[in-house]
């Protein structure tokens, strides 16, 4: 992982626990396993702790680690680095993605609440009125009763924001193309074609994995179904959606949305997004954030647990599902 | 009520359900008992259903309503209309205070979420820099995994908070002088003395009812208690805070707030409030707004239907417990 990573995620708790489960030297970090430093870790290395900027683990790299049997990725996604290379040789591969989805779930739950009571437009309404305001009838179809949100993917995330969305008086729909009705059913929501929860949703929350076939999922035809000043919310990844069609969506303030993800990540600075009051716009953080790392770190020295027990990975990464996964 | 609410308050499937349970005629609507137009309108009544604007159910108002017999108040708190002599007619009340406490606990909840995350702070933040920066760095407390959040007031809206925020891994402190210890355990919480809940929250959120021994609960010396950087929300009253004193911690830097009560209410222009960046300063909306009246609505007529069935209201109000609650 990068190398100044493990101070920000992994606390003096955590690393303890991993101190007493292998025989780990807390200061060697690698983020290049072709150095003549890293060949004398891998020779020995049975299991790695993997993070952020972790390089992939290609056949070279294995060929340097012959005791390699598992990797334990303390984030989200394993794309980056479990290469064919390492299912051909049977790695058994961890991967905390659960627990990195429970802040972007709630990063989403504040964007619905939020959204439906039109909280930050009031806010910079009020601070040009400064006066009394008939808010009741200037906002007649704000709040969070009876409002419809629908839900693009059934990942991991896209069903905690489910789960936590359940104690509210919220109609959930749901479009995932893996998910059959009934099980949608379970899940709290109502299964529905994309074009359907565009046309019905006051808001949209794009959960579904980055995949060619999800490039543009959200094009201007299906952002043009969305309902007036209903809200997008993005915190998958910006290809998902038609940028150039939402931004022109968005200047006409016809939509609203809350957008943790772009392309490129870090916009133009000319961008409209950045200053529009109907959008808010933050540089990709709804995943895991400051202390929320611990998490992550906590959840992987879990997996390391059960490892070393001889046990299976509460939560194993199966070769099989990475193809329909973020 | 106000004659203008029931248009916004009561949808037609909910006033469909009134007609069929009462003999009403929807196009009378009393803001005023005294007029000779309500004086016959009164003289029938059996129950009224109040809301927003209701005058006061006084002797007066009574000697006119020889038949009533219960009031249904479609909104919170019923200190305002019903009088000592509503009590010694043995006048029923119920409200509908629990369906009102919804909103304001999930705006809250978007407060509790977004100020842990630092959200709007990171927007202002990349609106800034539209470059890339090193956000974990930089932001190396945010999130919301084992934030502190204290909860001043077991309130129905403070006990919706705590139900609410379970799902999420954050640690509950509550202060409330009513509620025992062990109780604090069964809603989630901790329970703790103000002052140990003002200097170990990351947020503090104000769910107190408004009475003359919670004028200033907090304090000059209690919000300087507060952490650097923590959050104070305060959805109850303005007179529950010194205004000043927090006033100067937020000009300071210091605290952050979510307000959506202040002294008076409708600031003065010229109340640095309204432009701090670590400010959200809303018009008090956190309660019913929009579509969120259809929802007392139609839980002020399930009392009717219950009231109209000869069964005990489902919210009754009873007379001793007003003078600890909103």
């Amino acid at each position: 992982m990068h190398r100044d990573l493990p101070a920000r995620l992994i606390d003096a708790h955590t690393m303890a626990r991993l101190a007493a489960l292998t025989d780990i030297d807390p200061t060697v970090v690698l983020d290049d396993f072709t150095t003549a430093a890293a060949r004398q870790e891998l020779a020995g290395a049975e299991v790695i702790v993997s993070g952020w900027g972790c390089p992939p683990i290609d056949a070279d790299t294995l060929a340097a680690a012959p005791r390699l049997r598992a990797v334990v990725h303390a984030a989200g996604s394993v794309k980056h680095h479990i290469t064919a290379a390492c299912w051909e040789r049977g790695i058994e591969v961890a991967s905390v993605a659960w627990a990195n989805a429970l802040p972007v779930a709630e990063y989403t739950v504040a964007a619905v609440l939020g959204a439906n009571k039109r909280l930050l437009r009031i806010r910079e309404d009020y601070r040009a009125r400064r006066a009394p305001h008939d808010w009741q009838s200037a906002y007649a179809r704000a709040g969070n009763y009876r409002r419809t949100v629908g839900i693009v993917g059934a990942s991991l995330i896209g069903r905690r924001v489910m789960d936590l969305l359940r104690p509210y008086d919220l109609d959930l729909l749901l479009y995932d193309p893996y998910v059959e009705p009934a099980e949608a059913v379970r899940l709290g929501a109502r299964s529905v074609t994309l074009d359907e929860l565009c046309a019905a949703g006051d808001v949209v929350s794009v959960h579904a994995p980055e995949l060619p076939e999800t490039r543009h999922l959200l094009d201007g035809r299906r952002l043009a179904l969305m309902r007036d000043d209903s809200t997008l919310i993005n915190t998958s990844r910006g290809s998902l959606v038609d940028q150039d069609a939402l931004t022109a969506e968005l200047v006409s303030g016809r939509l609203n949305a809350v957008i943790d993800v772009t392309v490129p990540e870090v916009l133009p600075a000319a961008s409209p997004l950045y200053d529009l009051p109907n959008v808010v716009l933050t540089p990709h953080i709804a995943g895991s954030l400051g202390g929320e790392l611990h998490r992550m770190a906590a959840a992987a020295v879990d997996e390391v647990a059960l490892w070393t027990a001889g046990r299976p990975f509460a939560h194993p990464v199966a070769k099989e599902t990475i193809s329909r996964t973020a």
